[in-house]
């Protein structure tokens, strides 16, 4: 029966409810927290476009003064942050990040940069595994190893969004630096699930006594392997034949939404599997190629990325902007927070570096690849999440201090990389070129 | 704290969940009810298109189909009727759809149309209730006279979701008639909640043994027009200077992100004065105007219209489905429904067919006007719904099969509506124009 959802869509239930609250429809809420979001999103993006940086530190930092607005009192905005359709509209904004990110490059061109993005990411998790370890050993010496492993393994994890979104302000999505980068962070994103399968594995089979198994771990890189190859190819079979097949229906906007339908398929699909949903809206964008959608463009259609524009516009903020909001300042307020934070902070942004040396092609910055691989964003506070919960022989591993240090780790990691990739992408680019406003000529 | 809501972000929580169940990422669910809704929505907007129907009634037909699975045995898509993140994009959807469908006319147009529209509503609210009274004491006469009213009350709601959604699949959301039947809707709108109001009022007074009060009922007839007067004051007055000032921020997407946070916010206010949402949103965009944002399309931009398609193609079929997938087929099979139904429906059809006699403008085709005020829509299933509710001497005052009738015209009048006004459109359109394909040549 519809009548139980649908019950109180023309708002009319205020005249029956017995508190007299005037939000009868459930959607209230979210359109206010919807628009709010939106028109601080274009504030700060206007106040970073106007400073020279990416558009996305914008709407973080605006984020970050709208949820820390109850350091100075006000508390009118704080039930933005728990409420749960924003956050999913936030979630299928990235998926549609990832999406629009991925349909820039084809799977050949991924390919071309395979083995670079593989070493780059190998690197990027062992390097900055081993400093994390090494932070811990050296600041935390009376904990015992479980805590500096845990350390270093929440030092491993990228977060794919913050660089994906800087690289579309500024238009470079299309570079062999942004190819390596979102090869690696969907490696990364696989391996990240092997490590913490391993540390937690190795934590929960020594708080029961026993050994953990080899086959949990196998299972979840054959997944990885078995989609990652099936996305390939669907890529190279299915989806042309199924795009030809689409443009025979005669309705309004079929592309965009079989494209739509698409993405969200394989992010299901990832989902299901085990891997993020992102892994799998980026590899939708990769498969679909301009071929497979020539017959919409041939009789007049915009092309799927165009169609995608204001469907990210529209969502992709949102997840910016509550990213920012659930940016809880009074970390770094915490006693003994700041040493541990800093080191950390060091080692994560180090560790990624060295990762730069597994690029080995000519004329490719190994800086910018670097630096792309710095922010943990939500990636880091899954790893900080789940530290809290790891308990040894009844006693949590992680206390309140070390846990505010990651997370504090993460918000640093986080808001350096928009400007420091806008500097060195910047630093290779032609005067000309650079002279131009990096971000804001683009229509939609 | 971001953690708590973004702890399950990349799907690595399954390792840990202690059913072993594949979803740990919220989003998991609602991006495969999303899919299969788009892609449902397309093969259904295709079969119609290709019989000559507006692509809505294929929609909602296939929202019927994949609503009563369960009548074949197969329940594994019940979960989606009842999501509650899916059925907010359905809201959020039908918000787009009335600020685009409201973008194609002035706030000047709808008032040269506003006295018609005005006596179309009231006489559209006075006699589907003078018939819908009569029916019930004609067929229900050992009935009390509340529960004649009642039904009386059902018939005279619109929900204009289903006429704006034909009118733009044909492109006629900018004819006259479309303005006078849209006027009227908002206007029907308010009337519905005064007429609430007082048979809620009397019913719930009697119930108490006392007098309902005429104060509350005021309060909103007031609110209402205070709300209405607001919002046109907003589109002479403020809103070009605003987007005059937007026009001045550099971040990419200000137009459609500004056009949105402007739709959202008039809805939410609509909402918490107690209006319908849709109100609002159908207000904003006839009070933005290609004027206002001139300064945005002068550099190069895509106008609003243009970019809010591709939203509205996203978002506006999940509503239709859904509203389908609602649909219970179950009620026709019940005992002594089918004959209260059929009775009701014809009182629906024709009592909206008598409020065209207040079309007292040349050249309207009145015919048009009276279809397009025929579809009851979720409205319909509200005022049923609050039926049930409704309790005299504590006793409820309507049983399981005046309810099911309801509910069955609800079903009838919305989906006899689009093929229906195709029709109408098409007897007075000239030959070679009704020729062309009434939808899909648009782009998006």
């Amino acid at each position: 029966m519809w009548l139980l959802v649908l019950g109180a869509l023309l708002g009319v239930k205020p005249l029956y409810a017995a508190d007299g609250s005037g939000s009868a429809d459930p959607v209230t809420p979210v359109i206010l927290a919807v628009a709010l979001i939106l028109i601080a999103a274009k504030l700060g993006g206007d106040l970073a476009t106007r400073i020279g940086q990416p558009a996305v530190l914008g709407e973080l930092v605006m984020g970050v003064v709208m949820g820390n607005l109850t350091l100075a009192g006000y508390r009118g905005l704080e039930w933005i942050q728990s409420d749960v359709s924003v956050d999913m509209l936030a979630r299928i904004g990235v998926l549609v990040l990832l999406f629009e990110v991925g349909l820039e490059s084809t799977v050949s061109q991924m390919l071309q940069v395979g083995l670079t993005s593989l070493l780059v990411a190998t690197l990027g998790v062992a390097a900055p595994f081993a400093l994390g370890w090494g932070v811990g050993a050296w600041l935390l010496p009376e904990h015992s190893p479980y805590v500096h492993a845990y350390l270093g393994a929440a030092l491993t994890a990228t977060s794919v969004g913050i660089t994906a979104r800087v690289l579309r302000d500024l238009e470079r999505s299309d570079s062999t630096e942004a190819r390596i980068i979102l090869g690696a962070a969907v490696i990364d994103d696989v391996l990240g699930l092997v490590i913490l399968a391993v540390v937690s594995g190795v934590i929960v089979a020594t708080n029961a006594g026993t050994q953990m198994g080899y086959g949990g771990v196998g299972l979840i890189v054959l997944k990885a392997m078995v989609f990652l190859a099936g996305s390939l190819a669907l890529g190279v079979y299915l989806s042309p034949w199924l795009f030809r097949l689409a443009s025979k229906l005669r309705a309004r906007g079929v592309l965009l939404s079989l494209g739509l339908a698409f993405c969200f398929l394989l992010s299901w699909l990832a989902s299901v599997i085990g891997l993020a949903p992102i892994v799998g809206a980026f590899a939708a964008g990769l498969i679909l190629e301009d071929v497979h959608y020539r017959d919409f463009v041939d009789r007049g259609e915009h092309g799927l990325e165009e169609l995608i524009h204001p469907i990210s516009a529209f969502l992709v903020p949102i997840f910016f902007v509550l990213m920012g909001m659930r940016t809880d300042l009074r970390v770094f307020l915490e006693p003994g927070v700041l040493g541990l934070a800093a080191a950390l902070t060091v080692a994560a942004v180090l560790g990624k570096q060295l990762c730069a040396a597994g690029v080995w092609r000519k004329g490719v910055d190994r800086l910018t690849v670097g630096i792309g691989m710095i922010p943990r964003g939500e990636v880091g506070l899954i790893f900080a999440n789940i530290g809290l919960a790891l308990v040894v022989a009844g006693e949590r591993i992680i206390n309140q201090a070390t846990f505010s240090a990651v997370v504090a780790m993460v918000i640093v990691t986080t808001l350096i990389t928009p400007p420091a990739l806008k500097w060195s992408l910047a630093r290779r680019t032609r005067p000309a070129e650079a002279a131009a406003p990096g971000a804001g000529s683009r229509p939609g």
